[in-house]
């Protein structure tokens, strides 16, 4: 690999690009950017060593896409249009059904492959970009056979120098279990800021009175809306679901406490607590 | 202070040991719990440096109760018995209205001092104790002028030294805005972790897709059962009312996705993107 061209080089984007240069410094990487600023500040970051336009990918070697998804969606057909045969474009996207579905068709499908590193943080843009944000970290590649053999080992060969491990599964079990373990994540985190905002708005004090368990889970809430709110709509029914269940569980803790029933309480958090060991495997 | 007398040597009273052995290195510190096995693993790791029974706690100079809040509630009477006149004694429970309801006419009451150190971890047991985890902390003090004038310089000055800052607060109100930033956030982790191990109880490797952002939203559901089975059930009232906003907030949160209003979805968390402001005032 001599090229890679990167576009959106925010967060996502960033990382994987200054990953990239300290394993790869031979490479040249160009960033794509509707943002001008975003742009700017990464060549200042040194995350990128120059820019470059939509116009340009007739040259380009690997595409990594690391925008919103309704973004990828819409701009997929025209970047697989442009490249060359034997180029590699990758989704990074947190929702995957909808992407594969539309270039299902396209003459260009072997040049792309959806991916979905499960890494990131609460922060965006060029400079919350950081190293390292992928290593150990699973990557969910879907629908890997629809992709060229060449360009797969391509793909697989860049994400293990930066550290992550693979995992293979069709687009719409990735977005039926993702909705569980991130999107939901972020909703309550979401919904948690907004229910303490609301309470104490005109008591600012009382964060005074917020701990570390608060900060870690409201942390999400510091999450991009302009990144979340395409992922809720591409994953709405997968996420209305898990809500369901959410709103359900919490119902049901809300009548226990009514009927007084602390033996009840205490069971349903007995039994929740098997996600230590569930964590621990994820470490 | 000479000598300190902690009920309770588990993650707070440890803790507290650790940080006061440190600071006082002359103070002998005495350890009592009823779990025997704490009792050891705490000597063993020179938490404390002896043990010592509810029936030595007449020489006791200073007491700091770090149990489970029904706990407190009924042996805070027998303390109070015991204790000299000059003696100290703390109680650092998560919630303040019934213990200081419990002891108002108790004729030792100017002996008790309520707080409620905002400091903790999801783990429990002596094990768990760490150096400095009061430092920059906040720590509330409720009802403050119902402790002998003496003993408050006593306790302020041990708060100090380990690194605490002080917050005075009526026990209603502490338990009123406890239940936001704190009863509720362990509530939604713990109903999330539930919502998550029931959905995927039979497919173990959907935890491979669990990133960072949902290890920190269900670190709270790790949280000891022992301890906060009482805390809800002295906060019932509270509790629940935090549960119904909160709950309000995800149905409205579901009826936007249902109607794919996105632009509502998108306004909720930009507003609650409020919240880095917020935790910026914590850090």
């Amino acid at each position: 690999m001599n090229t890679l061209h990167i576009i959106g080089v925010g967060l996502i984007g960033g990382s994987f690009a200054l990953d990239v240069k300290m394993q790869r410094p031979g490479v040249r990487i160009f960033g794509i950017d509707e943002n001008s600023d975003h742009l700017e500040k990464a060549k200042e970051l040194n995350i990128i060593d120059d820019t470059a336009q939509i116009e340009d990918l007739n040259d380009a070697e690997v595409v990594i896409l690391a925008i919103p998804v309704d973004a990828t969606v819409e701009l997929m057909p025209e970047i697989l249009d442009r490249v060359h045969d034997d180029a590699l474009v990758i989704d990074m996207g947190s929702t995957k059904e909808e992407i594969c579905v539309k270039v299902k068709d396209h003459p260009k499908r072997r040049n792309f492959l959806a991916a979905h590193p499960i890494a990131g943080t609460e922060f965006s843009g060029p400079t919350a970009a950081i190293h390292n944000l992928f290593r150990g970290k699973t990557n969910i590649i879907c629908e890997v056979e629809e992709t060229g053999f060449k360009l797969q080992e391509k793909a697989m060969s860049l994400f293990k120098d930066l550290g992550m491990r693979i995992r293979y599964m069709k687009p719409k079990a990735h977005d039926k279990h993702i909705a569980y373990v991130s999107h939901l994540s972020h909703i309550s985190s979401f919904m948690l800021g907004k229910t303490v905002i609301e309470k104490e708005k005109n008591e600012r004090d009382i964060f005074d009175m917020a701990g570390s368990g608060f900060e870690s889970t409201v942390r999400l809430a510091k999450s991009s809306p302009d990144m979340w709110t395409p992922i809720f709509k591409q994953n709405k029914t997968n996420v209305i679901e898990t809500l369901n269940e959410y709103i359900c569980n919490l119902e049901n803790f809300k009548q226990l406490m009514e009927q007084e029933d602390f033996e009840g309480i205490y069971k349903e958090m007995q039994n929740t607590n098997y996600i230590k060991k569930i964590l621990k495997g994820i470490e």
